[in-house]
């Protein structure tokens, strides 16, 4: 019997688990994000010493290069973390265990398994977005993540500005793009205090969801997937913060698309914590 | 042997072609566009005089209903076209010749030619962008458009507006969203005259590059796409936009996905004009 393998590696930490076909869990562990050899060793130990696994899926923090054509594919291509700037992630894993090995981003892995067995579970295409410190996205369809000669990096489209927000924002590359104006960095470095902290009545909470529901409206445009899946930290803070997306979403698009149940389209994952765990293991080639 | 049918069906004349296997045109014929009862049976007539097709493929003006499991799968949504409105395109035509009947948008269908045969031919993504009387997109990956609830309407897209234009726009929905900038007519209703009569000195044009490098480098950000193909009259009325629209698309990034050699990325397509009836074909089943 085949025995997949599934790794979420964050800037924080490396979650491992091992499951059998169904996708039950046979053993699982976390490890700290150190220097690259450091973390892939107590990985490897994880693995081996649990009998290995047949193929392993990889969701990762980037970006990560993803030409299967490259000699660099599966490699972090840059990063602040010490060591892992160009560090190849999928041909360290590959070499060591000895075993097929998938990769894409940790976005992407969290929204395969949220589109197969998660809220969009049943329907053929799905946005994932994560709102947290920085922002990711990805389009899945049909059981595929999008990628072209890269992955997604909708994190850094440039919302239309609100009225009356002269914020510069904080993005390094871009200034005011969405991740310069919508991470919990960008609300810190504007009103000096955490979203955690922010009262209702605060105009940021609407600066916030005009910008992301931007980002809903392009996305429904440019791909009108069937779920889009806002989730991360941002999202978590205010349980206002879904109606008042859909309802600058359903603004931005002004009848368009056709009379839309946004409450049905733009809403949190299911998966909770899990998702970015088991989407490697239906990466790696797990049954739903 | 297998014969296939091909449909381009537009707002001001139908155009139909025969072809082999290979693609190679055994009959051809445009019939214009009247009552759909009227223009059907025409293209009716072409097919089963012609002896008729194994299977069709046709790209259509739209929006088109393209959800597979509804019963409205292959019709016309709305248009101001008399009696096309909710006419269901797919269903009478497979039903007056007996055959399966593919259907997309136009501007899929030519993205499929100019993706396998045409500007992206050896590379897996491309982006299909026309920009004429309105603007229209479609993303192909692997051979096949990308379709969610509803297939991609990104001519609607809202770009950031350029510093000091403070023209309306004339989208119906939207004012200035691209569809309400950046096409002729919307350069006809801002300056009282047509582009071809525009001289190179005007500011519309950069302003036209400015709106089109928005959607350039949010469709990167969104699908990194490998190939932008940009066609339509608008595109056609001056050979210096191309340049224009990927300095603009340069800025946009800023760097952000890596150096780009954007004179690759974004081109002109390869096909002209009979890259419709082309998708068509392979759409039936031909072999690129």
């Amino acid at each position: 019997m085949p025995v997949f393998g599934s790794i979420e590696a964050g800037g924080t930490k490396f979650r491992c688990a091992i499951a059998g076909a169904t996708s039950a869990i046979i053993a699982q562990a976390d490890f700290p994000t150190r220097f690259p050899d450091e973390t892939i060793a107590d990985v490897i130990a994880f693995f081996t010493s649990n009998g290995g696994v047949s193929s392993l899926g990889v969701g990762s923090f980037g970006p990560l290069d993803l030409d299967p054509g490259a000699t660099s594919f599966g490699a972090i291509v840059r990063t602040p973390k010490p060591g892992w700037s160009d560090f190849n992630l999928r041909a360290a894993l590959m070499s060591a265990l000895g075993c097929p090995v998938a990769i894409d981003t940790d976005v992407n892995a969290s929204g395969l398994a949220e589109a197969l067995l998660g809220a969009g579970r049943g329907f053929p295409s799905l946005a994932y977005i994560t709102i947290g410190t920085g922002i990711g996205g990805g389009l899945i369809q049909h059981g595929r993540a999008l990628h072209g000669f890269a992955h997604p990096e909708m994190g850094h489209f440039r919302p239309r500005r609100a009225a009356g927000d002269t914020f510069a924002g904080i993005c390094p590359y871009h200034g005011d793009c969405l991740e310069g104006l919508a991470t919990g960095a960008a609300v810190f470095a504007r009103a000096g205090r955490h979203l955690a902290d922010t009262p209702q009545a605060d105009p940021i909470w609407n600066q916030l969801a005009e910008y992301i529901g931007q980002l809903c409206s392009s996305i429904l445009l440019f791909a009108a997937p069937h779920r889009i899946v806002l989730g991360g930290g941002v999202m978590a803070s205010n349980p206002h913060l879904f109606g008042a997306i859909r309802q600058a979403t359903t603004a931005h698009l002004a009848g368009y698309l056709g009379p839309l149940k946004l409450d049905d389209i733009i809403v949190p994952p299911s998966l909770g914590t899990e998702a970015g765990l088991i989407g490697g293991l239906l990466m790696a080639g797990a049954t739903p």
